[in-house]
């Protein structure tokens, strides 16, 4: 007899944009059967073009619903999924959890059950379904968000759907899900946005002094200010708390810099650095201890393969590169970040072939 | 007839750490006699040791003296060289400007037209000589800072110093510098380290979804607490006013999350995304549309060789790199970023030699 809580399908996407697409092909690749529905009907015929599935009919029965619609308009489409399928279970792929449940709650308490909502946390620089592929989620994070009145057999579809499109389940609450991403995620990218936004109006000349240090600081707030918009609208209450202790920090730094208060000073600094290393480290294991390595590559295409054959011979694992971009540069900086007790064995291999390399 | 304002030695380094030393390492290099001198007997002996230069003794007279103190003794030390060096040029390697002028111009104003700070914009996350390298400046900005009295021969000869250590001379007030650097460094660590700060405090759990941009806006506040509050110290004045900027956005920030102003949010959002694109391009260029290609690698040693000769086959250059490490994953995801019009034709090959790669 079959395992009655296994996904064996038929899947239904809603909304095949990027992650939904890409949600899709992956079922589709493991065999299930997948439905796809969008507003947009030319979505639709691209994603199934693209071997995602098929139109999805009347009289079909999607044993899971997979509701991927921009976060304004989340919790409106669970509630019409879980009233247009009584008997399956209903996910999403929204990046916020509390909010949409909230709304089901009020709107279908008697389907919550079947509602288990889902964030991979995995994403693109582009949108829509050209750009999804089935490896999407692959080695990522999926945090699936079961509430108080969750059929626990809905829970353990949605694991597995996240374990069949390759990604890791994370099971926390929606309350600490939306704690954690706000502060993992939307108080770093607003706070970046804010750094960013003293470089826009920066006098003539001053950014010639750019190192990495800012480039990395301010990166995620290149995204689309229009998706994060409303991806922090959706966190509200999260994210403003984060952001006011936030703000009471920032009103110690200015005190403390404005009146030379160094020691004040230094445990902001110190937390900060606390806070850096409380980040897990690769594989989810603990930080290890890890030097880099600077290598100077003239700026040409093969040099970075030659360079990763001669690391290569030295038998260390490379955890983590960079290129450094500072202006001006002739030739580039690469970073090669190593074990702490391989730098040394790294660095004279790569001597021993004609790099210029110092740590 | 030789030119009168040409480096031509000797130079003194006084304070033979990190970027003492490796100032003193490309001069020797450059054939020029350097005289060490330090606080720590012992560091001279170990820069001795490895080329840098001998030993100070009485009677030796440098054409250049390089201050690579400390920022807390900075303008005593620069003060004290000039009275023991009355034909001497002098210089500094400190990362603010405006505060040493000012003490110099205090306690020897008569000879304030011999001094013109410089910053060259090279670290190491290491430090004191042992770390030193000839070519820690190779393609770095270095700022030289001179001032309204500064004698045209004395910057002539800082910028000779610079152009020796390989970095790319860039001259700017001393005011202008030190706003530039609050801006592009010292506000954007601070920051970091506020962000940072609030992982530190995060409950059990909830970082575990933390994924690269989290990690790329902190990654810099792992620096030594100690070193940056000195430098913070320094530049109180152009740090405390941006940073009092900067909460200005930030209460704004506030309210237009808390009232659900979407307007509002979007108009920092925008201001935070145009400050990401004002930073200069590679090489100091203009910005070009790049692209990013996601490869799944294993996360053994040797692949990321083959990738990248598969990767060179294309005669694609790669303009940038990264290795993603969300927890909990299985397999590295190498992010390649590649002018936009190449990215078709880079992921093409990374396919047809059976790499997963996504866009």
């Amino acid at each position: 007899m079959t395992n009655p809580r296994a996904l064996r399908g038929p899947v239904e996407i809603v909304g095949v944009g990027l992650l939904g697409t890409s949600v899709a092909l992956a079922c589709a690749a493991a065999g299930l059967e997948v439905l796809l529905s969008d507003s947009v009907a030319s979505h639709v015929r691209t994603a199934s073009g693209l071997g995602a599935g098929r139109r999805r009919k009347a009289g079909d029965t999607p044993q899971l619903v997979v509701v991927a619609v921009p976060p304004a308009h989340l919790g409106e489409v669970i509630v019409r999924s879980l009233a247009d399928n009584p008997d399956a279970v209903v996910t999403d792929v929204g990046s916020v959890k509390a909010s949409p449940l909230a709304y089901v709650r009020e709107h279908s308490p008697e389907d919550v059950r079947r509602y288990v909502g889902g964030h991979p946390m995995a994403g693109s620089e582009r949108s829509g379904p050209l750009a999804a592929t089935a490896t999407l989620f692959e080695g990522r994070p999926w945090a699936v968000t079961p509430h108080d009145e969750a059929d626990p057999g809905a829970t353990e579809l949605v694991e597995q759907l996240a374990s069949l499109c390759g990604a890791v389940p994370l099971t926390l609450t929606p309350e600490d899900h939306d704690q954690a991403v706000a502060r993992t995620s939307h108080v770093p990218h607003l706070m970046a946005a804010l750094v960013a936004g003293r470089l826009a109006v920066a006098p003539e000349g001053h950014l010639s002094l750019s190192g990495q240090g800012v480039r990395d600081v301010t990166r995620v707030a290149a995204g689309d200010p229009g998706l994060y918009g409303q991806i922090v609208a959706g966190n509200a209450r999260a994210v403003t708390d984060l952001l006011t202790e936030v703000r009471a920090q920032l009103d110690e730094m200015i005190a403390a810099v404005g009146n030379g208060d160094a020691a004040a000073l230094d445990v902001l600094l110190k937390e900060g650095q606390a806070g850096t290393r409380a980040i897990p480290g690769k594989h989810g294991g603990p930080q290890t201890a890890q030097a880099t390595i600077y290598v100077t590559v003239p700026d040409e295409p093969g040099n970075l393969a030659r360079l990763f054959a001669d690391a290569g011979e030295s038998g260390v694992n490379i955890e983590d590169v960079r290129i450094d971009h500072d202006p001006g540069r002739p030739v580039g900086v690469m970073e090669l970040i190593v074990a702490d007790d391989a730098a040394d064995r790294m660095q004279s291999v790569l001597e021993s072939r004609g790099w210029v390399a110092h740590r």
